[in-house]
This record gives C-alpha cells, structure tokens and sequence, in this order.
C-alpha cells in the first residue's frame, strides 16, 4: 500500500520539452545541446539523430494542457526543469559571490521574461493543487560555458564546461538566484539531473553522442568532482532561502556479473558508477531523487584501464541490461525497450535498498519509464516497477514518491524524437498529446494506492519472493 | 459514442472452460473434441497440442467468480454455451418430434444434474444484473453422433457428425428441449457457433487439427448445408418456447487481394466464405452474430479446385491475415499475435458494413480478441476495434453489442493452453484469475461509453477517414 | 587415404531423376507417388509441395550427358533406380513363382521398352568405364499395389501396399526377373532403398507427407517385416542369377539425447529405427548401404506410446538434426540445411563404427547429400563428411566406397523441386546441369584420395579427435 | 577466355600481413596504426577491436610458405606492400631532395635489415617464378609523419599526416629511395592503395574507425589533394629507376539509387569518391588498379552538406551495398558478407567499363575479395566478379589482370581478425594457412582461363545481357 501523502506524479526537464514552434516565443539556442545536435561531423556520422530540439513538445507554450492531464490522470506532483541558459544566457561571471548584492547584480543580468515566464508555468502547477518539483540542472550547460564543438576538436577554448571550476562557481550563482526568485513557491528542489551521466558520456563513454564526446578519463573524475562541489554549494545556496526538501538526481543502475564469484568487480562498478558521487555530496542531500532505468552486467577483463585512483577492471556485457538490441529479446529472456534497454524491475528494488542502507535518507524516485512508441511494455512496466517500490516501503525502505519519465514524448537527447517515454503520445506536429493505454494502468494503481491486484499476471516473472 | 443500452461483454464457451480438475465433479467425456485431443495419431504427429481440457479455467465449478470479474470491470452481458454432451451424454434418437410428449420423452433421456447446474449458472448471470446470451453449441458433438476417430481413417461408422442429415434432427430436439428449459432466463439466443469453421476445418483446410481432418469438398459443402438446416429447424423450435432474439454467430473474414484489379476471386471467396451459408439461414435470424478476428488475403491460382457448384480459384498469402508467423510482424508492417493473427481492426469495419448491407439485421460483435500472453497488443487491439464499432455505429450500422473473447484465457483447442485470450490471467493450477493491464483499459472505455478519448495514440494507424 | 579401389559416385532413383519433358517419352503414372503428388486434398493443404514430377531432371533422355558428368569429375560408380511400375504396368499376380517357366511368363507380362531402354541405360554406364550398381525399388510401388488415396481416406481396397503380404511375393517375382534379365551386367545389388522411411513415414510419423500417410503403429511395424521378407525373398532371387555382391540401402540416424544419463531411450530408439528391420535381414546381406543425413536428438516423454512389442518413450527435440529451421542454424551452433538438417558429420562416423560392430559387413555409403540450393555448405559438407569415412577406414572399418546424393537436382517427394540436393545445379526448363563450385571439390578429393589437404579450414568444427 | 598473359595472383600488405609472433623479429611499432588499435578510448568506445596486429598471420617469417601456397594454386603474381616505417623508423626530413646524393643520405637513414630482409621476400617470390608487384603505401604512416591521437583529440602537433604537404615530400623521399633500391627487381609499381579512403574515413566518415577519425570536411578534400600530389611525385621517381609500369590502386564503388530518375546525384557521387582523385593523377598512370568490393546505393537528401567545392546532397541507404547487416541479406535479396557487405558483381563490370572510358588506360583488379569465414559465399563470389572481368575483357576493355584479396586470413584494420578475407584459412596460433574450398575454384579457374564453365549455377543471379 503506497501511504496516502506518497508521491505520484511525472517528471520533465528544459530541453527536452520546452520547444515546439521553432521560433522566438520558444527558443532557446543558448546551450551546448542546441548546437550539438546540429553539428556536421556529428550529423554525417550518425553521432546524434538529425531531429530538432526546436520542433519538439511545447512545453514552454502548452504547460497549461500538460498539467492538466497530470491532473486527470490522478498525479499529484509534477517535476520540471530550469534551463540556466534561459535565466542566463550571457555570462555572470562579473558578480562577485561575496557581494551582498550579488542577486540584484544577478538580477539585472537575468532575462526576466523567462524568469516571469517559469513562475507562470510554476503558478498554473500550484494553482491545479500539485506539488511543485523544480530541479535546476539537466545535462545542458549555456554557451557561454560550454563550446562542446571546440572541445570535442580539441580546438583551444576556455569554455570547457564541467571541467572547468569555472562553472561550479557559476553554478553556484544560478542556484542563488533561482532559490531567491522562486523560494516562496517551489515546495521539492533538486540542484541537477544525473550529474554522473554528463560525466561518463562525455569524457568516457563517448560513444553515447552526449557532448563533448571527447575521451579524457581523467576529465571524467575531474568533472565529476566538480559536479558534486556544484551541487554541495548549491544546496547551501538554495538553504538560504528555502527550508524546502533539497537534493540531487541520481540515475542508479544496478550491476550483476554471469559469474557468482566476481563480487569484487560488482563492488568498485557500483562505487565508480553510484556511490563516487553521492558519497561526495551526502551531507547536502535532504533526499536521495533515484532515476532508475535498468541494470548493467558486467565482466572481468584482462587488462583494465587506470583512471586516476580507479582500475576499471570491466566490460558491459552485450545482451542484457542497457546493452540489447532495440525492441529485442535480452538473453536473460527479459524484453526490450525501444531503447535496447532490459526489462529488469527487480533492479528498481535493489537499488532503493542500497542507496537507503547507505545513506539512510528519504529516496524519491525521480525517474523510470520505458521507450515504448506502441505502449507494448509500459503497462507491464509500470505495474512491476512500482510493485517493486511498494516491496521496498513494506521493508520499511523511506520512499517519497514515484515520478515516471515522463508524461508525453519528448525529445531523447542524441536519439531524438524515434525514443518515445510518454504516457501520452505526442503528436509534434498538432502539439496535441493522447494517453496510451498505460496511462490508464498508472492512473488505476494511484487511485488504488496499491499494486496488488495487477500483480497476478506478470509477463516477465515479477519474483514475489526476493 | 457507445449507445446507453449498447451491451458490453464477454464470450465463453462449454468446452473451452468448464473443465478444471479433471475429476467427476466437471468431467464430459463425451464428446468428438474430448476423443480427438488425445488421438494417439494426433499426438504423434502435433496435429493437437498434447495439452488436456480436463486441467482448464474450471468454470463449471468457478462460475460465481468469473461472473464477478464481469461484473467489476463493468460489463452487462455475458454469452456461455451449452454442452449437448452434457444434456444429452446418450442418444436421444429414439424420440420422436412428432409425438406431443416429445419434450417429457427427451426429459427422461436427459442428465438432469446438468441441466439443473447450468440453470445454476444462469441464475448466478442474471441475480448479478447481466444480460444472459446463450450458444447451443460450439464446435462439439456428443460422441454419440460423431465419431471423429473413425471419420478419420475412413472406418466404417454411422456417427459422421453434420455430414450426416440425423445429427440436424437430433439437434433440433437437443435445441427444443434447450428452449423448453431456459426460455424463462435466457435473454439472447444462438444456436451455433461458427458452423462455416466446423465444416471448412473438419473437411477441406484439415490441416488445421480440427476433427475429423477428413479432406472431403462434397462434405465440406454437404455438412455446411447440414449445418444451415438445423439453424434454421433450431430457431423455430426457440421460437415455440421464446421471444427473445435469436440468430447465429458467424466467423466473418475480410477478404483483400494484393492485385487491386482481381475483384473476381474477393466476391467469389466472401461468398463461399460467408454468404454461402448466411444466405441460408437470412430467414430465421433475429440478429447476426458477428465474430472477427482479422482478415485473409488472396491470390488467384492457376489450377482451380472444383468442388461442386463451387470453384476455388484462389489460395492464400502467407504474411497476411491468419497466415502470419507467430508473434511476428505482417508483411503489412502490423504487428501479428501469438496465433499469427495480423492486427486489421479496420477489416471489423468492413464486415459490419458488409453484414449489414446484405441482410439488413441488428448485428452483435460477438467475439473479437487476440492471443496475447504478454499483454503487449490486447490494450491497443480493444481500442481500435472497438473505434471501428462506434465508426459502425456512426454511419449508422446497427449494431447491438460488443463482446470480447474472452474474460479469461482457455482452452484452445488444437493448440491447447498457449495461446492466451483472456482478459484475466489465468493461473490453471490455482483456478485464479488476475486481471491483465489491457482489462482495465476495456473497463474505461466501458464507463467512457467511446473510444475517442483513446484513439489519439494508435500504434498500427487507425485510419481515421476510410 | 581412400584405398585405390574405394568408389567414389553418385546415386541417384528412378522416380525422382527419370522424367522430365512429361510426355509419352519418359512419363511413367503408374505409380502411388505419381498418383499422391496430385491429390487434391494433399495440395489444398499443403502436404505435398504442388510441383510435379513429370517436369523434372529428365534422366531418361538425358542420361548419357549426366553419366558424363560423372566421368568428368572423376568419378568411378554410377547408382541407378530401377521403376518397378515401368517393368510391370500391370498386375503379376498371375504369374505362380513356383512355375519352372515364371521368368518368360513375367517376360511377357514385361514393358519390354522400359526393360530395352534400362539396358541401354546399363550400357552406357558401363561403356564408360563406370560400376554399375543397381537398386530396386525407391519408394514407388506400382499402382496395381498400393492405392494411396484411398488408403489415406480409409476407403475399402485390397491395394495396401506393403501393409499386405501379397505385395512381398509380386516384389519377389519382380526382382528376379531383374536379375535375369540384368544380372550380366550390374556389378552391385540393392534390393530397395530406405525401407524403414517407407513404413515409419507411410503409417507413423505422417506429418511428413508420404504417402498414404494413414496413423497405424500396428502396420508400421507390419510394413517394416513385410519388407524385410521382400529383401530376404529379393536376395535369394538375384543369388539365383548373379554372383555379385546384393545389399540394402537403409537410411541410419545417430541418436543423442541432451540428458547424458539416458542412455536407455538412445538404445531403444537406435534399435526401432536402425536395428529392427536390420536384425530380419542380417543374413542376406553381402554389404550394408548406409544413407546417412543427420542425427535425430530425443528426449523421454511422459506417457509412452505402446506400438505392438514396442514402447516409444522418447520425442523428437526441435533445434536438432532433422528438426531445425530451414536454412537456419541449429541450436547446437551448426548451421543447418536448406532442408533444416543440422550438419552433423561425426554422425556418419558413429553409424558407420556401430553398423560395421554389429553386422560385420563391408560398407558402402550410398547417400550422404545435402540440400543446398546456393552451394554455401556443400563443400565442408563434403569436406568433413568424408574426412570422417576416411577416419572409419583408418579405424579398420571396412567401407568400400561412396556415393553422393546426387548428381543433379531432382524430385524431393514431398518437397518437389524446393530442396536442391545436386552437385550440379539442375535447370528443369532446358534439362541442362550445371556444376556447382563443390563439384569440384568433390572431383578434388576423389583424385587426392584423401580430405587431409582440406581439413585445416573446418567451419563447423571438425572435431579431430573423437 | 582469359588471355594467356592475364594476370592472376593475390594482393597484400605490410601491417596486416606481416607480424605474427609480437617480438623483435617482425614488429614494427612505429606506425600510426599501431598507435591508433591500442588507444584506451578506441577500445573503451569500441571503435577498434581490441585485436593487436602483432599476433597476426606473420607473413614476415613465413613469406616462403605463403608464396608457395600461391604457386602451389597456380597464380602467377603476387603483390606485396612495403611499410614506410620499416624503412625509415626515423624521420627523412634532413635530406634535401635536390641534393645529387640525397639517395645516398636517405640509405644511411635506412633500416637496412628492413631493406634487405623486404629484397629476400621479393627474391623468394621471383625465384618461384612469380611476378612481383610492390606497393608502397598501405594506408598507415611513420609515427614521425603522423601522430593520430594528437589529431584525434585535437592536440597540437606538427604531426599531421596528410593534411601537411610535408607529408608529401616526405614520401617521394621514400619512393625514390625504393625505386633505387628495388628497381632491379620489381616487375609492377603501385605508390600507393585507397589514396581517397584514407582521407575520407580519417576526416570525413570517421565512424569508420580509421585515424584519425577527426571529423573535418576541408582537411578531407585537402588531404586528397596532398595523396595525389604524391602519387605523382612518387611515379616520377619511380621512372628515373625503373621503366616497368606504375600507378596507383584505387577503391571504386558503383552508386545506384533506387530512384531513377536522380542521375544527378549518381554523378556527383562518382566524382567526389572516384574521379576527383584519379582526374588530379591520371596523367601519372602506367595502368589503373581497380580495388571493387560492393556498391553503394544513395538517396538526395534535403539538407546538402557544403564542402569546399563540393556539395554533397546525398545520403547512404542502408541495406544495400556497404550497408548491410552481417552475414545478412541486402534488401535486393543477395547475401551479405561477414561485413554486411552485398554481393554485387556486376558492380565490377560497371566500374571496369567506366575506368576503361574515362582514362583509356590498362586496368588491373588490384583487390576483390569477401569477408567470409565459412567460405558459404567465396566460391560463388569468385566466379561470378571473374565472370563479370571476362565479360569486360570480351566487351574490349584491357584488364591485365586480377589479384584477390587475399590469400590467407590477416588483420582487417578497425575490426581485426574477426573479418577473413583469406583463400585459406589462418590458424593464428600455429601461423599455419589452410585452404578454403574456394581456393580450390579459384585455380581451377586459373587453370581454365575462363569462367563459362562455372556459371550455369548462379545463386545470386549473374545477369548474362547487361
């Protein structure tokens, strides 16, 4: 039984939702990612999809109509994104931090017809009687940052994004900004969206398309650390103005080997992929937000690769996890998404009960769902993955709230628009949005409050025994 | 928009359902299916699955439970068939029509323990508020009249089923006396389910598993006039004893061709197809009774086979309609069930219109569903049949109801447990019943009373202009 | 090293090589399989491919060309079929074999052109300079014997083929008028061809479309004495006119099971499927014929079926020898023919050792083929399978030659023209045959008289040492 | 009919061929593919193997078995390529072109056991009465040349491969020296192989996983410039020692569409990717050197990519040609190699035809061949592309000869051991070469001179008439 003030609800980010029309009542070219998705080299070469940012759900125009149907469908919550360089979109670095009038100086420097514009989106959110959950960062970085074209060429540029300690302190000055503009209103904060993804893809595992795409292991650790003091310093920014619950987004995967015995590779997998980061902001973290997708099977290798004072003595193994092939079959027999990603709910489980064991603090998930263009697996996804967090709050695990990515198609980073996570179909060219079936099966389970009586049938072997 | 007293359902049948735990308590051991399914012969060589009716949904004892399931997902109808097997396990040749006591006479012939447990049944629909839609028989004969076995390997036997002229007489007392006993409760009648298939699948398609597997045309068109006779003898005997609705169900195809110019051989096979045996019985109908699973394509063949007034100058293409790899995709690009059942919601549109052009009647859809274990295609598959219903109903097609097959899976008859129909689960070791997420979307668009809320989302393009 | 006077050739029979231009020329109706190929129920169902056979190869005419081919590619050994229903159109019956004059009175009765043109046949076999070895009877049996259709339909006829005893004494007659008429000039005798397939398919096993294909375990096991008697009759009549060395061609399979422990179920299906008919002929043999194709990989089943004094415990598993996906691979890793036959070449090691240990005969492979339209496996068919006759001869086993199937495409029953078994690519239109490359592979090993120049490269794992 | 003096051998070169045991015998590590296979994030992106080139087919020890092995299947030309790093491990940049002795300086820097040991493989090959034709340029660079990290990641460095025209002084530095040393000798001169896929996959297609993948559309244009320039400094150094013929080997692929109408594209497509490079050389060809391994199937895009001079307004369509999956069928329904690479041999003829026109040269099939570990499509991919080079030589066209690639198994660039393009199969371990069953066809198409035997069977449809 989910508890009466248990969170439902769905998440959205900036980017990937805002645009629609293409055209000055919605665009914002201002980020690494707009320009990254139009870059030749990366276009000729398959490295992102070709589809356009610009053309995507409106969100930015069409809030009213999406929080609606949060609203009809039962949701009590609704998460979205800032984008910094919408606030921003030239640079801060001429405020001084330490001056006591850093935000007017801030404030003269925003564009405040965003800024008015987000409190609108924030107002209609309230005014419809949700819970309002803003998270501040999600993947991209403004221009004036990040040139992720000059990076990935290694063209000399002093807009080196993560890398540099530049934007943590930049960084630091948004959350500032934003927690004073908007401390009356918001009632859930998160400083950023899966610092570790931005990260591993775009200084290790270059070949996912994110930018920079440039392979520095050493990058990897360095922004990594940056990241967690961006978020360390933002969550004390937004304390000063908020006694709001204050966190950080964390996709967790969960990791298995084939073979038993190799508990020592799982171990430094999961402290590299999970704990590195959150062990480095766990004192600034009123909750953990868990993004949880599917896990990782992994080998040994022979020769493994130094990385400062990491060896990753691993390889991703093909067929299971994130690494099937896309609306296939894994090879533990589990479907696949749209994605090539695993059907794996039981992972959602573990993961609530290592983050809680090591971090002892309230978990919201703050994100799952599945890229299912014909809904085939999101019924069934969504009745396992939350039968699995029911488990978990009936261990006695502090669990806050379930917000599902997402509420209508978007636009799926390097993938674009052929990845589709949206309980409502999006049709981009109406900007109109039509609930697939699953989003009925999402609004029974919270009218239910329960997963059990959906849990007879079970496609892919929900083990009601752990 | 669904009409206020448009009836929402379910069909079963007897054999499929009744029998459980295989012990006395649900046993009929005594019809040509019964024999059939475990012919050493049939084993031997995969003509039948190998899986056993006795172990099924136990319906017979389960029936309260299965009715409430109907009932809590919103549905006012609920379509059962008798087993003639079960009223009569003997012969009830030795009566006389003729005679004015025939009635009591066949009363002492009958299993009055089954007679008073299906009456049980009845009472149990109707004391929940449904609607009670009656089949007399489905695809079963008792062995007294067909001796399948025999059939098959040519042996000298009297008991050859529809082709014999006998069977029609005894059916016409086995419907009488039907009539005589429920005419107080049942509130729709049919006589038969599917005749066209008992014949075409026992005499000329044999390859499908279904007794006799006797390849003989003149019989495949002898038995079907056979079977057109007892409907019509069937339905004057309700009539005697009944005023409510009374017709046939009938298992409409649509027929396409991949050459738009060879309209020929399309009229030719709806005809043999369809019409030849609706026309025979357009007289004593009430309503049709419209069963659709999806649609046939054809090509002319060079060497017509000729079978008496009939000339079949086409074959089927694989890749299309039920000729389809299982589980896969059509060569139409719509996905195929677990049957191999290509997704044509459309073809249900065709066939109601067809229906109703050429007999002018009320039409009851009275079976529509998919082979779907998984759940992946069953949600997508109720909306957009059920949008081609209400398209129906729009341009002003007469249709009286919708229902599904079938609330829970069954069994299947050549091919036993594995492919699943239900809306629930069924657990056949447990006799439990665990609704699948698509059961839900059914019960919505049951309270929505339309379609049109969910039709925005369609995965196999619902043309919404034919 | 294949010992210098090792046979290398080809086999080939009369019914599936000999007609070709379907006229007066070379048509021969007078057989079951002629009549079963055309039935309209085989074909409306798709038990028989629907190809004729009258449109074939057209040896008849065409022999001198394909016995050429066998000359240019090295070969020393020709394997014909002889058509019993050419010899005899009609009945023999009349003919009493206890008659001192039964020869001329057969004479009589004999198409004295098929008797001309089979000697002219004989002749140019051996004009140049190739063995001509002879087999009797492949599958056919003259009309005047075996009525198929209404065997199959169970219509009352006394033409019961080998089911009736009768038709071992007409075989007995048949086979010795060959031999008188023949036995100055055949250098090898085979009695019949495959006797076992002709019963196990003919009454068990009828899914694969042989005919009379009519489920009866009793005349399965009755067919396969009475033809045992007809080799043993056959034998003692070619001894009466020929000192030449007379066998059988029997098609042997290797049984596995997954499960190592059941050796029971291998034992008892190697001894109905190879050593039954085997064991009744035993002492009227001078060489055993092995055709060998695959292995059969089996498994226990639950419920036995009883057949006379024998218990089939077992079932066939899919993924396996005979039971893979056409064209597909097997789930033993190898690919699998055109036919879904698993290349298993140890296979033919293992028959070869077990028929040599139990019968202590001399050995000739008289099949060994595989169906390949495109030419992709026939080489390292070739390749391994006689790597592993020359690894029996290594092992003292005494195998005295080997023989291709075949030469050209052909006629596979049931099958028709689909299943490519030729060394040279057969075009039916202009009855022209053309090599394919693993021709001459075949040419290359003959005259190297050893694989071991070819064996480095094994593509499916040749495995050296067993 | 081949001509009695048409050409028939194998090409190789250095760096896939020559190392094996991975010490100081055979290795070279002074390459930048040697580099470039071993970077950490090529192999943690999976844009290289993993293979290491110095574990190969070790042609540097063993060249006398290999060379045998091509007499031994009666080819008569063998070409070989010369690795500029063996020669010149050090840099060249001291010597002064337009000193009389610079022949002499260049010698000193010489690696004179590289020098002498490549004088005993060429003296091997013309001692077995082989004809010898060297290439000095195989794709990879000196380390001193071109550092392909530092370019990859955008690194300063003057190491810039051929994007510096130092590259190309460099170079006829290097031929001068070779055509002084091996003039003697050397029967037939290439400077150079793929000229245009070195500059096309390093800085234009460089998913391909060729260094150094570093996407930039001028320094592709400008690197082919540099090629060319260098090749036709290289051919007049080659003159000043040697009047044997000399030209460049060239990849060409045959475009398609499926649209016919777009010849437009068609023509812009074969002058960017075949004539722009060949038209800056042509005047500076003895003969043409025809690689051909498939076609390349386009479609006009709406959104052509600007480059220099060129626009390209085309993309590649997948599923046909380059573009297939592995060990697949193209959509035109011919196998697909173990690259995913159509079986298109016509392809050959067009490309032969239009060579022939547009340079009025003599042409040499200087590589064909297919990635085929099973040797399932080799033989009948021999036939056929010699089929087509028959054709060309009946139609008038002067091709000298045909020189497949290759004659055993070795190193495929990016993809390592994995693609086997050998005649023989390499056993790696042992460094032991095995027939494949098609080296067999290809002598005994040698020994024929002509093809016509083997083409009555053709499996993917040898079109006879163009």
């Amino acid at each position: 039984m989910f508890p009466k003030d248990f969170m439902f609800g769905v998440s959205m980010s900036g980017f990937q939702f805002e645009m629609g029309w293409g055209d000055e009542r919605d665009l914002d070219p201002n980020t690494d990612w707009f320009v990254w998705v139009r870059e030749p080299g990366n276009l000729v070469n398959g490295v992102v999809s070709g589809d356009l940012p610009e053309f995507g759900a409106g969100y930015w125009l069409n809030y009213e109509k999406i929080h609606q149907l949060a609203v009809d469908f039962g949701m009590d919550t609704i998460r979205i994104g800032i984008e910094w360089s919408r606030i921003f979109p030239t640079s801060t670095e001429s405020v001084d931090v330490r001056d006591p009038n850093f935000l007017d100086k801030l404030d003269e420097l925003a564009n405040k017809k965003a800024v008015e514009h987000y409190r609108k989106i924030m107002e209609d959110i309230k005014s419809k009687g949700l819970k309002l959950f803003v998270n501040l960062n999600h993947f991209t970085l403004p221009l004036w940052l990040h040139d992720p074209v000059a990076v990935h060429y290694g063209r000399p540029t002093d807009k080196l994004g993560w890398v540099s300690e530049r934007t943590v302190h930049e960084f630091a000055k948004y959350v500032a900004y934003m927690a004073w503009k908007y401390g009356d209103i918001v009632d859930l904060w998160s400083t950023m969206n899966e610092p570790h993804v931005v990260s591993q893809l775009g200084y290790f595992s270059v070949s996912a398309g994110f930018p920079p795409a440039y392979f520095n292991p050493e990058w990897y650790i360095l922004a990594t650390k940056h990241l967690a003091m961006a978020h360390n310093l933002g969550y004390d920014m937004i304390k000063r103005f908020s006694d709001k619950p204050t966190g950080v987004i964390y996709s967790f995967t969960w990791y298995d080997t084939l073979n038993p015995n190799d508990r020592e590779i799982l171990e430094e997998a999961m402290y590299l992929t999970n704990w590195f980061f959150m062990d480095m902001v766990k004192e600034k973290l009123d909750y953990v937000g868990v993004n949880y997708y599917t896990r990782t099977v992994i080998d040994r290798v022979e020769q493994p690769l130094a990385m400062g004072n990491f060896n990753v003595r691993w390889r991703i193994l093909k067929g299971y996890g994130y690494a099937c092939d896309e609306g296939g079959v894994a090879l533990s027999g589990r479907p696949a998404s749209d994605f090539g990603w695993e059907m794996y709910p039981e992972g959602l489980y573990y993961v609530l009960k290592a983050v809680s064991e090591r971090y002892s603090k309230p978990i919201i998930v703050t994100e799952n769902g599945v890229a299912d263009w014909n809904d085939r697996l999101r019924s069934t996804h969504l009745i396992s993955h939350l039968y699995y967090v029911e488990r978990a709050l009936e261990d006695g695990i502090d669990v806050k709230g379930y917000l599902h990515w997402s509420i209508v198609d978007n636009y799926e980073w390097a993938k674009g628009y052929s990845k589709r996570f949206g309980l409502a179909w999006t049709n981009f060219q109406t900007k109109t949005y039509h609930p697939r079936p699953s989003m009925y099966i999402f609004r029974d389970i919270i009218r239910a409050r329960t997963t059990k009586e959906f849990i007879g049938f079970d496609p892919y072997k929900v083990r009601t025994e752990l």
